[in-house]
């Protein structure tokens, strides 16, 4: 069965995080040697560094042309388009030798395999080669790997993969699964696959323009918004039922669209023209809708109870949106009868805090989501050099379960945020 | 059921790491202010500094005396002696305004409490007031905790505790199992209660002297060194069956004895020189012999199938012991004929890792183990933080299991690790 890719309503977005991601590598400045400007910042005259801090350092593999731009090129066959790239600082230092890496970046276009893959027709346009298949480069990339001494030497932990797509990378995921996977959520993934532990969670990049004004809710006439799909798989079933709800309130837009230009137009316009913007669950948890609503500094209203949000360490998402449990969020009457009551004192107070966060979720920011990945995954270090190490000295044990290290949440569970 | 100290044989270590850990934080100083020198390392006149770094801040609760010097008082009157605490630089930052903390020590000494419960008589010698209760003191540790408003802002998630004795802190442990607990091992743990992503391993105070001298095999003419109890509970039991396999070989130095001072000069004189020392497991997995064989510089040969070792992360434990598995250890003749056939060359290899590795289990050194529990603390804040907010906007949810993020090992299992 050949999966396709779950993101194509968000083409670009997904494109765009592989290629932000893999151009910040390429355009870095390395260290010209070791006493060089990246570490000097760090082991400065004082006498003492009270943290020994030194930036963590990440060799991406120099991958064959095929896992990386010959899958845009089979994109761009394809789909007659291009794509642009931006340039960051980074929280991380570029190493061109393997041996001083802490970290090993694999940058498999992995998402983009994935769109390119279901629509390239046998003989299609610009065609002279054989069918691209995703599922192929997926087998050929973990060949190439296991052919990688520093693959083999520590069995992954130490390599970073970007999977954003819920199904890219889905036939080889068991053998790459000890990595670090830069995932949407983990709506696909079995726990012994991934974790807020090991894996980290990105944000989609948003795909309606940021709204640039200032907090405020004159302009702000509909209390509700929301524009998208209204049938959707698994989670995403609770949209039919919000839908049933909420289309009869009259100061809520919720319409059905598909991607077009034209509906991104009514969606951006839909967003910051909204106090509040629906987030429901699609057939994973995550969408990138939330992300257009945060940039739009339209507070978001999740409805979407397996959720997994980015920079969680960083972001109190409490400050920003409103969380309300799928069962009650259904019940007529209760959403709209909630929101109504928030003051407008306290949708400033959201958008205040939505306009100091809005940068994580931009990938052109110097300072945006780009460099906090990084610094995201610099500090799973610890933890994958400790499981590095004690793999290896582990003997043989009769285990009743797996040897697994947990953190497990309260479970205490609210209804809603507000 | 009161329960007893499983350390009394080694009273002077956990005693001293409680002071250690307590000592440094009444000793180290304050920034005077947020231009500081402890800041202002950091943020130098460089246009960039690449990892935004700034150290985290921990507030030490003014504990009521009684669960602090209270407790040594009690201590100090029932066996006559007094204690002494070193003094240290440290990798976070102390700060006197618990709303600027990120993370709450809570300093009660709590294997100390354990170790003045059972020896102290009523109507003993000084005494005046009631008999010292170490569960009772417990639970009032909880309740002044639970009247603490940052203990019940965060659940406890950002809460540190020491516990290193095995049965430290354990009638109460489930209202504190949320904090990061520093343990010895987690023998007597729940995964629910304790694991390598939340916690920290603590290495024992070693309790004979360090080998000062150089690498080398001249005046180290035993080729296997043990001193200890016989016979001990769970994973101990193995001890014995090691005592029948091992004590009719000839270079094999392999005696029972109980603490003594006498003893502790026979094992520093044994493990100097002796080219291995065996660590087999205690009741529990750790036991504070481990690290008087590294500061002795006499190769570890640990036969502890659940043990977990202090830093690993930082520390390559395969390069400074040798590891072997339990039912290959007690064959008889395997132990010794393995280790006949390290050569002298790889001897001095350990040794000189041994040498470097040290001082992480000096509590005395200023770049020593307080220092390292205190940075490795820190390093487990971003995921504090992301427990935190994260538990915070859970709604209710129906989950076939608990909701646990989880790292595992690859379960491979080796026999030995030469």
């Amino acid at each position: 069965m050949v999966r396709k890719s779950m993101l194509k309503p968000t083409l670009f977005a997904t494109v765009f995080i592989l290629l932000a991601v893999y151009a910040f590598f390429n355009t870095f400045i390395y260290p010209i040697d070791s006493s060089s400007k990246s570490f000097s910042i760090l082991s400065t005259d004082f006498p003492r560094n009270p943290l020994n801090v030194s930036p963590v350092k990440v060799y991406m593999y120099d991958l064959p042309r095929k896992f990386t731009y010959g899958v845009i090129e089979h994109y761009m066959m394809a789909r007659g388009s291009s794509l642009k790239v931006p340039v960051h600082d980074v929280s991380v230092l570029r190493v061109s030798d393997p041996d001083e890496a802490d970290l090993f970046y694999v940058p498999f276009f992995s998402s983009l395999s994935l769109v390119v893959n279901p629509i390239r027709p046998a003989g299609g346009i610009g065609s002279e080669g054989p069918v691209y298949s995703d599922e192929e480069t997926q087998e050929e990339l973990i060949e190439w790997l296991e052919g990688q001494e520093y693959w083999r030497r520590n069995n992954g932990w130490d390599h970073v993969f970007i999977c954003q797509d819920p199904n890219a990378l889905y036939k080889v995921i068991d053998r790459v699964k000890n990595g670090v996977l830069l995932v949407s959520d983990f709506g696909r993934l079995r726990a012994d696959q991934a974790s807020l532990v090991k894996d980290l969670i990105l944000p989609y990049s948003h795909r309606i323009n940021s709204y640039n004004g200032e907090v405020g809710v004159e302009n702000r006439n509909s209390l509700l918004f929301f524009m998208g799909n209204r049938y959707r798989k698994e989670g995403g079933k609770i949209r039919d039922l919000l839908f049933q709800v909420l289309e009869n309130e009259e100061d809520v837009v919720i319409k059905h669209g598909a991607q077009s230009r034209e509906s991104r137009r009514m969606a951006t316009q839909g967003m910051h023209s909204s106090k509040f913007c629906l987030h429901p669950a699609g057939d994973t948890p995550s969408a990138c809708r939330l992300f257009d609503a945060i940039v739009s500094l339209c507070v978001p209203v999740i409805v979407s109870d397996r959720i997994e949000l980015p920079f969680e360490d960083a972001i109190d998402y409490r400050k920003i949106a409103i969380f309300v449990d799928s069962t009650s969020a259904v019940n007529p009457g209760f959403l709209v009868s909630m929101l109504r009551t928030v003051t407008t004192e306290k949708i400033l107070e959201y958008q205040q805090e939505l306009k100091l966060v809005k940068h994580y979720f931009e990938y052109e920011d110097p300072n945006g989501t780009v460099n906090e990945i990084w610094r995201q995954v610099s500090q799973k270090l610890p933890l994958i050099k400790l499981m590095i190490n004690r793999d290896k000295r582990l003997v043989k044990r009769d285990l009743p379960e797996p040897d697994c290290a947990c953190i497990c949440s309260n479970q205490t569970g609210i209804i809603n945020t507000l």
